[in-house]
């Protein structure tokens, strides 16, 4: 144990994957400068990446769409075995396989009390809440790696009951540390219930996550949009409609077609700030999958926002963009009574209910999102793919555990 | 009872009084065409009008920011005693003063059913919704008049148990038509609950009504903001702190003096899309007001937003602001978690709660929001006086019940 | 129309089918002389009937378990053709073919402005809450019939969209009216949810439509317990787990063997008063299954209590019971922190929701509850067969409208 | 810091101030041994007592109605400078005065993840919870001493701002750790809000603060009702209205009297098993309250129930109360749809918005409960007092540091 390999950004659509020192029981400098926090870590762990996916909102920062700087290390969607434990960690212990929620909280704030744990107040001198290998997140190194260290670890891990049937069913507990949560809270903060018909806004691994969710919580149909034909595809795979946004033809009467009336219940926007107008060569237009939903969502609906939108975005298409000033069309959503959701899904809500469903066998949600297993060093070719818009979600196993 | 006189849009900063007929228990055209109505209405009542204010939204209409046209008949604050019902009005009778929801509603469509009697189905062609007298709201005949048809009767009624306590209380009870409601769910919606502390954007009548009611919802602190020194003086008057946006100061930084923090529990938007920059000669700026309160909500907050935003605005800024578009930076609110609720006050789910604060005496909204009584015929002189910025509500008193 | 037939209580043990008049758009002498409700309804309707179920709470009627009179009309599970409006139904006509709410309520009071609409406070002079065709619940007419009145259409009918699909789905639909609503009611308040373990007390048509219920709302397991090997046989039709209450083995015994654990995350109470002790023999024990749940529930859990609880039993075990005193012991579910959910199903509530799955073929309840259709001669017989055990529910169709 | 002195239950009837060891930061061998913790507790602090209040809850120990051993320590209402903390203590410091919720909580399970902290599956073998100083609770030692150790104090800590603040209001201030929350959470849990009419069973403290909190909570008129003329003056100093069931007059009739009907929005149950039956003389009678709880609350009431109910009674009236089981009306609720809420106060849910108001000086708890400070060689004489009936909050000072 006298090294780590990690997936680091190298710049704008360069990632590749270097050595790095094995993980210790610290808090990263930026927390321990910025917050008054002890460096010592008794209450963390370390653990071994059974497999670890790429996200979408990686790219974000591989594109360029960032400050991350390079060097950065990546990867937050993190499933492993526990190697090592401090001595305040009482209730997960070594060759435990766990689920580790993207969002790192400390357990002991007024927001981690609350539930919020994607805002915890004290792993992040910079703002609200923090993640593994981000930008901006408070310094915690990216777990695309070996191994990683996870603070507050009798807090932020869920541990697997069973290791066997832990590792036969990874590809689907593999996405219990961020996606399926966050389609979840997507499609639940929509309001979706028994009976709900449903628009999801976006066909990449988010947007499934979100449909398969909005069918676990009862919607009688879920519609799925994209511009990207095998994404689509994949949402059929599992039983959604879809509506192929690239022919340019107007949202309301697509689904009007489908559903008899132009409107849904519920909507969930699973694309976010990178959005781009519809039809054939359409410009980036990153106010235009809200103002979509806003139209297409019943009056009294809710909208759940699980996409990002940023405080700044070096590429944003005007200076309005750049400091993440986008054209909403608010009044449609008032003139509706429409409440919405935004953020970072509190992971920890959901994964264990999630989780349950996965043992007892009643979710799929890795077919669902196409999980494909590559190896870390593999990982550069992923990004490219994921980029490039296969409808697939990247699960690296740096270990080879999950054959 | 052969005619019926009734406050009337007459052009840009012009309202008169008008003589029009007694109204009838009848449906109008716009609903009977547009929706297919029958036009006799069984189910409606005639009142006399106790009371019937004049609403901030009013002013939007008279000062030409809407499509109105000259001729609109204004009012939609409407208290008044029952003079007639229909063969199917079964709960009240002659005789009883009740309280008009200014969200005029069927009580029969699916979102009547579930509480959202803001967004009726079966009342107006154009949108979900209606109000009386108001442009696009189904062509409802305005309440600021001697008499006013309420459809739904049973429905849309709140009768006051005592005609004597009612007369009593007057100037509590007549704001339970829209101001009082509208107020607390502002208020409700940003969840405020013992303890919190809120700012409230906007110290007109709806404002001073969301900071009253976040005192009653057990609010530990709570700030107005404000350009118009009179009306803060009006919300200290009943234990708010204030903050006067006309110095330029930073709206944080304010908010830190009082609380020693520079962000709050909860944040009520009582301004909407007529809001003006800070400081003294800014101009309008129809996002700011909601920039700011994700500037100063704490993170996990939920933002309450009864202001106004309309789909289009012929008066607006520019050609975005035209048709509603307004530059929200909805990234700082996402980074935060923020929640939203937009829309109009279903009136009916917080107005038989409130009446019992007022007739036990535990609510005195009238005095908070500086109630004014006016004859019918000064209704002119007192919508100019409102549009100037007075600390005061008007209340119409059509007949002299209220001496 | 000069007449109407109607299944009739003729004692304990005894229903026939006899002759009434054809309905009036009125409302019962009880309900005018206690509540002093104009006697004609022009918002009201008669509906031919299509389907009419028998359920398990007119068993308690027939057992002579409740102070019915010789001669009650019975039927509260209305599924029918509308065949006359009266001059304020608005939003239902001729020929639409509707499921009927077993509990009537006004639409317009304020437990019905809650959505509370099985206490609603203008149907029933003698308590909250009313019903077509039982003891106590303020004298309306049953609806095991040809022909059967509903007061206050537009609020209590809930029409099918497509008359075709309608009849083609009726199996399913007809179950809208009472026990599907009624069996979501116990698993929702229960707090079933995405990948809980749930346990359901009772197996009759109730229970299967709580299990069905727990399912659809997204359980990970749903177990039924019963000593009726049939009825446990069609709960494992669809699915559920099932425990076997007539060996006398423990129940926390027999859940663990299931679970791995001896607790769930919710249960449904879907017997009642009439509940017995378990194994073979087993004497009546009103509090047993109620005890039962308590025991086996998780701390913090919810339990769901749709089975009837009586405020007098004629027959009851002891003088207790014949007061409705039963001996629970609260302190086990006090110590877990236990909440409880009481009383008759708000059908309005769910059954919109509910319609939605059906017709989007998501939802099979007809089959789930084993449903058997027969004549409206046949009642008699129906009465007889369920009381035995039979694991069906019988759907009458008085007309031959479904064949 | 060689000793520590901590009152401790010497036999029915009678308690002393005994000396015992300086606490270390470990966890009771009943932990240790039943869940198989850690024994070391780096996450634990020592805190010296400010103030600790006696409880009813206490008594049930010492009048001899629970298998409390000769021996037991007592004391779980905990407000105390931190002394000493373990290496995994982050948040808290030497010098901070903080309130302890008397749950015990470790912050890490599922439950306290779900803000169930009076169920923590970790901190108690015996059940699901835990406290200090409580019979069958854990074995953790009684805060009513001079020190007391606190495990998981980042988790279970209140940390009040302001030194000289937390001492100058500390009669408030102390109440944070039980009854304040406790009384809130019946009337939460009960669904007081705005406008609600309130009856609270019991005028000891936690019925005090039980119709305080509905006060807070915005009640229009909180009714409390018991046998103890002193203790319902109490209630009427901070303008409550009474009704005094000594007199054996029937409680609707009393109610009437006050609101004009006989039924109430919400009703709290603050009395719990040791419940007597109404009039002067009237024997022990489990379920009085409850029963006459059924009997006020409105059609769709819900039902507080913070009173403590137990499993077992060695002191029960009868056979089945020594088991708990008591002889409850539920057919009086269930045709009312009511629902209750059981269970220990998660005290984390509420301390810190009660302690923002009354630093924010919104709420004087103290005095409405009549607080009134001891010594610790007081404590017999307080024990004595209080159940005597005195209307006081007995709160012992252990160093005179709130003089």
């Amino acid at each position: 144990m006298t090294g780590n390999r990690v997936v680091v950004y190298k710049g704008p659509g360069q990632v590749s994957v270097e050595s790095i020192d094995y993980p210790k029981l610290e808090i990263p400098d930026d927390v321990v400068n910025g917050l008054g926090l002890k460096r010592k870590a008794p209450h963390a762990a370390i653990l071994k990446l059974v497999t670890t996916n790429i996200c979408g909102s990686d790219q974000h920062m591989v594109r360029g769409r960032t400050t991350a700087p390079v060097g950065q290390t990546l990867g937050h969607e993190i499933t492993g075995e526990v190697v090592e434990v401090g001595d305040d960690v009482l209730f997960v212990k070594e060759g435990d396989i766990c689920s580790v929620p993207f969002n790192i909280a400390c357990g002991r704030c007024r927001m981690c009390n609350e539930g919020k744990t994607g805002i915890c107040l004290n792993v992040n001198p910079a703002r609200a809440g923090a993640a593994y290998g981000y930008v901006d997140m408070g310094g915690w190194l990216g777990g695309q790696a070996e191994y990683v260290m996870v603070p507050f670890a009798d807090f932020n891990l869920l541990k697997f009951p069973d290791r066997d049937q832990a590792l036969e069913k990874i590809l689907d507990l593999t996405m219990l540390s961020d996606i399926f949560p966050t389609g979840y809270h997507g499609a639940y903060t929509a309001g979706v219930t028994t009976g709900s018909t449903v628009y999801v806004a976006g066909a990449g691994p988010v947007g499934l996550a979100a449909a398969y969710s909005a069918q676990l919580l009862g919607a009688s149909v879920v519609i799925v949009g994209d511009m990207n034909g095998e994404r689509l595809r994949q949402a059929e795979s599992f039983g959604c409609e879809t509506v192929d946004l690239s022919t340019g033809a107007a949202l309301p009467d697509l689904i009007e077609q489908i559903l008899g009336e132009p409107e849904v219940d519920a909507a969930v926007d699973a694309v976010g700030f990178e959005a781009r107008g519809h039809g054939e060569g359409a410009a980036e237009a990153p106010a235009t999958v809200l103002n979509d939903m806003m139209t297409v969502a019943r009056a009294g609906a809710a909208l759940g926002i699980p996409g990002l939108y940023v405080t700044g975005d070096p590429g944003g298409i005007d200076a309005a963009a750049k400091i993440g000033q986008i054209g909403v069309r608010l009044g449609l959503g008032w003139a509706k009574s429409h409440s919405f959701t935004t953020g970072q899904c509190p992971v920890k809500r959901y994964n264990r209910h999630l989780m349950n469903m996965i043992l007892a066998d009643k979710a799929h949600i890795g077919k669902a999102v196409h999980a494909t297993t590559i190896s870390l060093d593999d990982a550069p070719q992923g990004y490219q793919d994921f980029d490039k818009g296969a409808a697939r979600k990247y699960v690296i196993d740096p270990h080879g555990m999950t054959a």
